[in-house]
């Protein structure tokens, strides 16, 4: 009998992280991971399907932070509004206290092709769900790709500005930066020098 | 001693994509690709890593195709009006008659996530090599990556609809309707409805 135990996939997930930043990935086995919270490897696999996925347990959670920020746009707001309140509430997800957590993540992915190929389809089945959410407003297509795609891309771009080195504004005020420029992007204005 | 054999990746490829259609990807080794043109597994390994790989020779030329046409924009071009250059030749490279070819291609990658998550890193991949294309022309930061997402998002969708069952239309006329589309989307005018 499975009995339900609260915070262990954040516990397992954690402990990944931790060993995969400083072992390797490759390294890394999921009976190590389970060990080093005093776990299982049974257990570890109630919660995950391998190992590469201990590292995206919440996806749902991040999707849904986009859908949340939709639904807070007025029914008549523009394509490009609700694009913008869907940016604002995934920014509220990586408050600044996460940013290490997210560094040392991003490090992690980086040197590792499977990881780097997992989070593309991450964010591949994310701008899917969110072009069907932009479809249920009333956008039509291609429109409605295009909006989930920018929201994908600005906060792709934003993401990887917040987890830089020495960077310390919130995601919420780069993503606002970024999707300004998209805006002077394609509004046709001369390319701004590097 | 290996003899330079002429036309022999792209026989290969056209094998693997007919038995991957017809009997499964997961189902076709890469000794029956080689051996339905009368070749054998130790050349096709000469010529890809992979049975996958199979279904992406030619990635650098299609690399190449958008870079060939950001480099026919003038120099002070705006990164808006390179975009629409690099589009405009990357969809020549795909001319009506290949868009049966294109459609089966589609087919088998959707029915299998190894290669689905593999297209991805190719159009990332792509992304990656546009932003160093648009860095090259003077272009900023974000403005870069944004410009370069523009040209793999908007030649994504307009691929998807290209080989869309009854639609006729060349690429590059549905190409310019995404971009246009997604100028209108930017610009902030209400959303068009479904």
């Amino acid at each position: 009998m499975v009995r339900w135990e609260p915070g262990t996939p954040e516990r397992l997930q954690r402990a990944a992280l931790e060993l995969f930043a400083t072992r390797g990935f490759e390294e890394t086995t999921a009976a190590e991971i389970a060990q080093s919270v005093g776990l299982t490897e049974r257990t570890f696999f109630r919660h995950f399907s391998d190992k590469r996925e201990a590292l995206f347990h919440g996806q749902e959670r991040f999707a849904q932070a986009f859908l949340a920020g939709m639904e807070t746009a007025p029914p008549d707001a523009s394509a490009i509004e609700v694009v913008a309140c869907a940016l604002e509430t995934a920014s509220a997800f990586f408050p600044d206290e996460r940013r290490p957590h997210s560094r040392t993540r991003q490090s992690v992915i980086d040197r590792n092709p499977a990881l780097q190929e997992r989070e593309l389809h991450k964010m591949a089945t994310l701008a899917t769900t969110l072009a069907g959410a932009f479809r249920a407003r009333g956008v039509g297509d291609p429109a409605a790709s295009l909006a989930a795609q920018t929201v994908t891309a600005v906060f792709g771009i934003a993401f990887t500005q917040w987890i830089r080195d020495g960077e310390d504004r919130p995601l919420a005020d780069i993503a606002d930066d970024v999707l300004a420029e998209l805006r002077t992007l394609t509004s046709g204005s001369p390319a701004p020098a590097g």
